[in-house]
């Protein structure tokens, strides 16, 4: 580790198109978020976090603790290489010097510096009982790593904020010392000090009584941290803003230890919508349905279904007393036009309403299915069949669009089956050698465009060996192939229905350069289901590719 | 339909045990919670929850709506035949009558007195803008309704409860008339007029103003019912109790249309351990988690991991900055004692984990580390090293505690690695026939005991097929085997999106029939990956079988 103090690494500028300073959007998924149980961040997730963020509009992403894990570390010198901010600016998260070591000497605090963000927030106890418990040290001594700790980053060009940890709890118990730390803190020059409740057992009146008095006795900007463990971080949140707090820190979909974080997007979408504050930069709100489930992707967790403001349910209104008077007026029964944060709204499903959502999907798929009662039936007879058997088309469009055309094949005129191969027979082969290497081995036997194909191939795995065999096996008739590239693959273990054994279901995303395409297959095993994937995967290629169907 | 009023069902007397009258926990999980997308409640379904509510000490069980569909009206029939109730009064839902028509012409208000519910409550418009689009009535006309109803119902001996729909946007449109029709139903007989937030949009502060401004202007007992819609439902709930309500309107889990209802659990338990104030029956608090899972397990969702109070993550510790001082004393990052609630406290292994977490769950599997801190920094850097390699341990603990024995076994003395088997080799094949049958081979090349085995399976996939093999090769030498089942099996996909290079992750759940326990195991492709964590699987179960380690 180089010596921080004399050669600190310059901090990052301020992103041009970076959102106003006099309030604070502060998103920490990448570092409070990630303690989320299930919740396991590789180094390129963290980077393609950081980019929905900025993308959305936070001011600040707190990326991690640089030194304290290989992998924050790495975040943040990747973080400053491949990543141009637009709005946001990175922050190191990391602790004040440890108890009577000399700030300088601290490796922790130079780890700060080195990773060349902007802006630190240093957590520091503000309870009494935690200095002494947690740090073995005194209250004096934690004043003096507080104003030491600020007062070396800031003379290094870095903004400070100071999260409190446990600063309710501790103001319950000493609120003069509470403040003392608040006061510390700001006259060392933190920008912003976070009122942080750790535990997450405050109640809205609790938060909002506290910053109050808070802010009359220190003047200090304060910030607020809520967990949601009574299940009120967001009107925590809220409640510190009426109490006059500027500065809020949120995680997406309010990942977070224990029961979470505050949610950055109701919070937004509060202070937007009901506030009428602008918080994010022009016209991002209404990104916020796709940003929170593209997150939810990327740290491989189903979105919530039921999540304020962006949950697929969210606008989702069952038959019944409401449907008649929502067809009068939508607005009686929506607190918000869903449009506004990019959602929609849902009447659930009769079985009319399957056959217009079906009429419309072959709209967008640009089939038009002609009011044709008896075939749209068939559609909805074959989706609701397959859709009990495991398969999903609101995931798999390319798969849906085979489907339709099969559909639409049967009756001649109207098309034929995008299908251009027939599998006769597949077998994969992975084998465990006693040296420990792998060897995965397919054979695939197919017929195309009248022709016996017979290939075999090797990969990395045995989906991977087959997808070769069949790109072998038929490439030389449909050299289209060659530009269809699998970009993600998915699977998820269903549960039986009758105590049957569980199912596999796979989704495989495709690219020809031009497009992104998504398939399902479902079976009893992985293989046999990625198969089905690869199959519509290359089917709809070609498609898209013009070859001619033909068997 | 028998002519209600000259022959009124007798209403059913209060329970014995019943709680105290002052302030009401109100539970309509059976009809507005049965309106979540994805819920789908059968009469049989319908009486297990209540039986779950009654004994769970909820003073009010709101049943459904008798007449309106035939399902509701069985339950009522089959509730007062078929539950003793303890605790609950059964109350059934409905609306006032219809606009120009005598209420005892009313068969829906008929309807309500058959059902025999000792309570009912009326649903009616507030809002001068539903009164005319949805009602199609005058606001005149509305007010009659109102009190017609519950005087009719009053005189027959039923206690009468009203929602006023919409209450806040209405009182935000025409707080003179939101306000007059409170004061009617009040001195109609209504014993409590609760005020719904049925869009869901307010916000605590607004929600506290409204209610102080309507109880000081109209004497009556007031009510909240709280839609989730802002995520701020628990703390509507509770600012409204703030501003004097009596009466909560909630349902268990926070089941209910769109993005659901005030959650009963967080509400119950804030009243009970922040506020002090007793509102279950004694010794109630404690079967929250239990019956929060139960009720998940009838209406068949699976428990919210992340629930407040009840969820499995809801005390559940990751991060190594915690540990440290939960180890001094877990009230420092507890809001309460999980036990309050029928809930437990974990430590759970990660990356970002230091070592106290790793001694804490060294003693909790009954390993104890002796402040070995030698041995754990070993373990740290190889969980680390793991981790940062795609295994997860937090979800696995039959591994986690596998690796720390490997750890203990290399210092002779402190025990010996638990490892029953070694692996030479093992091949697995999967074959998709011409007739569209799928064969699932796998052949396995073990040594235990020093004796070499080999043995082939069939299975219903290539995994199945391999642990089947693992058995028939190893139950002569482990007969315990014969007691070991997998009873779940999960897949993620690492990395997926950089096409090539994506690994493996999976995890396996077992059982022996007294207890489960959880193994993982990472790889480039599935097949290995799922070898992994069977052989750890197998070793975890011969463990506890108390076989005799030897490879």
């Amino acid at each position: 580790m180089t010596d921080a103090h004399t050669a600190p690494a310059s901090p990052e500028p301020r992103p041009a198109g970076a959102v106003p300073d006099d309030f604070h959007v502060f998103d920490t998924t990448l570092r409070d978020g990630a303690q989320r149980e299930g919740i396991n961040l590789t180094v390129a997730d963290k980077l393609t976090l950081a980019r929905h963020l900025d993308d959305y509009g936070v001011g600040f992403i707190e990326g991690g603790w640089p030194g304290a894990n290989p992998r924050d570390t790495e975040f943040f010198q990747r973080a400053r290489a491949e990543i141009d901010f637009r709005h946001a600016q990175l922050v190191a998260f990391g602790a004040t010097r440890k108890a009577g070591v000399r700030v300088e000497d601290d490796p922790q605090v130079a780890a700060l510096l080195e990773s060349g963000a902007p802006v630190v927030t240093l957590v520091a106890k503000s309870h009494v009982g935690h200095v002494e418990l947690a740090l073995r040290t005194t209250p004096e001594e934690n004043l003096a790593m507080v104003a030491d700790t600020v007062a070396y980053l800031r003379d290094r060009g870095r903004r400070v904020f100071l999260d409190c940890e446990h600063f309710f709890d501790g103001y319950a118990l000493d609120a003069a010392y509470a403040k003392q730390v608040v006061r510390t803190a700001s006259e060392a020059g933190a920008d912003v000090v976070v009122l942080c409740d750790t535990n997450g057992g405050m109640l809205p009146a609790q938060v909002a009584a506290v910053v109050r008095t808070v802010l009359a006795d220190t003047g200090a900007r304060l910030g607020i941290h809520a967990q949601d463990d009574t299940g009120c971080a967001v009107a925590n949140t809220l409640a510190a803003v009426d109490a006059g707090a500027t500065h809020v820190q949120c995680t997406a979909n309010g990942y977070g230890e224990r029961v979470g974080n505050s949610n950055l997007f109701p919070v937004v979408a509060a202070l937007e919508l009901k506030y009428g504050r602008a918080v994010l930069p022009p016209g991002k709100l209404a990104e916020t349905t796709r940003v929170s489930h593209a997150i939810a992707e990327v740290v491989n967790l189903t979105p919530a279904t039921h999540q304020p403001y962006v949950g697929v349910s969210a606008f989702a209104h069952k038959a019944g007393l409401h449907a008649s008077a929502i067809k009068v007026d939508p607005d009686l029964y929506q607190h918000i036009d869903p449009a506004l944060v990019g959602n929609t709204m849902r009447m659930l499903v009769s079985d009319m309403a399957g056959r217009a959502s079906i009429e419309l999907k072959g709209k967008e798929l640009g089939i038009d299915l002609g009011g044709d009662r008896e075939l749209v039936g068939r559609v909805v007879a074959r989706v609701k069949e397959r859709e009990l058997a495991g398969y999903t088309y609101e995931a798999a469009d390319a798969s849906f669009e085979l489907l339709l055309r099969d559909e639409l094949a049967r009756d001649g005129e109207r098309g034929r089956a995008a299908r251009f191969f027939r599998t006769e027979s597949w077998r994969a082969i992975v084998e465990d050698r006693p040296d420990g290497s792998h060897a995965n081995e397919a054979t695939v036997k197919l017929w195309a465009k009248g022709e016996r194909i017979v290939a075999t191939a090797e990969g990395n795995g045995p989906v991977n060996a087959l997808d070769r065999a069949l790109r072998v096996g038929l490439e030389r008739i449909y050299p289209q192939l060659a530009r269809i590239e699998l970009v993600d693959y998915k699977v998820r273990i269903l549960e039986g229905r009758q105590g049957t054994g569980s199912i596999t279901r796979v989704l495989i995303s495709s690219t020809d350069g031009n497009g992104e395409w998504a398939t399902v297959g479902v079976a009893e095993n992985v293989i046999a289901a990625s198969w089905q994937a690869l199959d519509d995967a290359y089917a709809y290629g070609l498609l898209r590719a013009g070859a001619e169907p033909q068997e």
